[in-house]
């Protein structure tokens, strides 16, 4: 199969280091981070330097792989734990570290570095072909010349090189299915105009910015026919963890009957967390509220929140699009019958 | 009555000049802009040095005495039709000019200044008045120890000195009735963090900020009793124009059970428009949205929308807190009744 991938490259592996995209430079300027161990790709990971479910669960699989180079099943432990603990909402880290640590407990310290390094190649081409056949499925689901609501950035930049609901968005494009972009700023990274929207323009996408708040005006003043988000971890009972917003413009399209599609690899899918309400909610430092590049937004002393994420119910999703196939209605048996298909 | 009025004075009256605080740069600096001229009141306007549906009204009708200071009646006609182009949402603006010029066709030259003058002192003491009538009003809607959300800046710096939905806060708070605020930072102005919080930390009432997007997450979250929000112009039919964003946050306010509060004075209401979808929305620039403090947040070339308002249907509004009295239920009927009470 033939990648989808965009030609941005988040992260470059180049075995005795990680090239990691300083994505909170962007889209001023293309700076890669030098990380040569497990703990400096987890201060990438944590300080946001790089981010999206499925390219941190990446990151954190050449992180382990870094750590494997010193022949030492200690330092992969060690490293499992420092990564972990990097950022607590998304599944998909959670995933990459487990499947690397149980691999390095079966495998001797000898051939430790070899080994996991083509784990963590393996696990990141496995993200690309996840990607292209999530793109593939879900620009199945728009039809043509439709206007398309996004949030966040779940492109190129989120994930190993073909993105989720924007890799569907850039296929949907390709095929005439997709018409006009509208990204959401994303409060308050504000990664859908510094990243999404830098995307869509390299790829020459139709696309106008608006903030979070014109979602619903833009719902009733113009036709749109979808709104697609991506997720860091969906509960065993579909309900879809995601950043900061997504819930509200999920209530916002179901009150306006537009389809509100998720697009998530399986490996954001928790069959051991049964409901959304039970998915630990990262809270985040109030100043990256309070300042957007070391400009104050608001008195001195003010307090703020800063919850990264929020859970839309399931009942508010029209259907999951994963690399298996699309979950659709959604709900647990669906969710479970396509994660094990 | 006293007068609820709070100690920042967003206008003053200096009989040759109007004093405007220029609120693009609170909270960092207190500024006036010295205005001499019809036409530099106008320009404080257009450029949001000074901003609010009610404050804009006040400062037109002092830009008016102003040009009559002229004696001329030519000046005073030319200076109603700058100050009427500066921002075509809010009525109070339309309705402040017009009453000015009626008086001004009706007045001698020779006494054109002095009129127009205690004309426009009346207007802005009437403002003061109505601010305080409807703080009173509207505090007995929410019950003790109530957790209220707010959008926008609709406290003195929008007003007189009172304010509309925040003059409701304020009292609310004197009397027990409001515990915490959450201001929604209100993108792209910023007017929430910027104004609202800053007028909220004067006050010493407890508030934390939020982004837009966190509405949905808190209101599900954490026990929200009340969203009280302002207006530019009410229809006859009772849809609300506001600050974009309202309109998603009503919607949200519905979903979840909680009252949704518009706090605005009769002078806000056209009976000339009869529905919401008739009122104009300013669309302001899109580097508005794409820059702050001229800082870049998106790449080079990136277009943007910037609606400045959008309309609630009536539909979505609990109740609406004039100075005359509560409309509820909100209907054409009702709405009518109070204006003529």
């Amino acid at each position: 199969m033939k990648s989808l991938a965009a030609s941005v490259k988040p992260i470059i592996w180049k075995r005795d280091r990680l090239l990691v995209l300083d994505q909170r430079e962007l889209p001023r300027r293309t700076i890669y981070l030098n990380c040569r161990s497990a703990v400096q790709v987890a201060a990438s990971i944590r300080d946001m330097a790089t981010r999206g479910a499925p390219l941190i669960g990446c990151a954190a699989a050449f992180g382990m792989a870094l750590a494997a180079r010193s022949g030492s099943k200690t330092s992969v432990e060690k490293a499992g734990a420092v990564l972990l603990k990097s950022r607590p909402t998304a599944v998909n880290l959670a995933h990459a570290v487990a499947a690397m640590l149980k691999l390095a407990r079966k495998t001797p310290e000898t051939s430790l570095a070899r080994t996991l390094e083509a784990a963590a190649r393996h696990y990141f081409n496995e993200d690309l072909a996840s990607g292209t056949r999530m793109a593939i499925h879900g620009a199945q689901l728009l039809k043509r010349g439709s206007s398309v609501i996004t949030y966040c950035n779940t492109g190129a930049l989120a994930t190993s090189g073909v993105g989720t609901a924007l890799g569907v968005i850039r296929q949907g494009f390709r095929t005439g299915r997709v018409k006009h972009v509208y990204p959401c700023e994303t409060r308050p990274y504000l990664q859908g105009s510094r990243l999404t929207l830098w995307e869509l323009m390299q790829e020459k996408i139709p696309a106008t910015l608006i903030t979070d708040n014109m979602a619903a005006h833009l719902m009733i003043t113009h036709a749109i026919d979808a709104v697609l988000v991506g997720s860091d971890r969906i509960a065993a009972n579909a309900d879809v963890c995601n950043k900061i917003g997504t819930y509200g413009l999920a209530i916002l399209a179901r009150h306006h009957g537009i389809p509100f599609f998720v697009v998530a690899p399986t490996s954001t899918v928790d069959l051991s967390t049964p409901v959304g309400s039970r998915i630990p909610i990262e809270n985040r430092s109030a100043q990256e509220v309070l300042q957007i590049g070391g400009i104050p937004l608001a008195p001195f002393g003010a307090r703020a929140y800063h919850f990264a994420f929020d859970v839309t119910p399931h009942t508010l999703v029209t259907a999951i699009v994963t690399e298996k196939g699309i979950v659709r209605p959604v709900n647990a048996r669906k969710l479970k019958e396509i994660c094990h298909g």
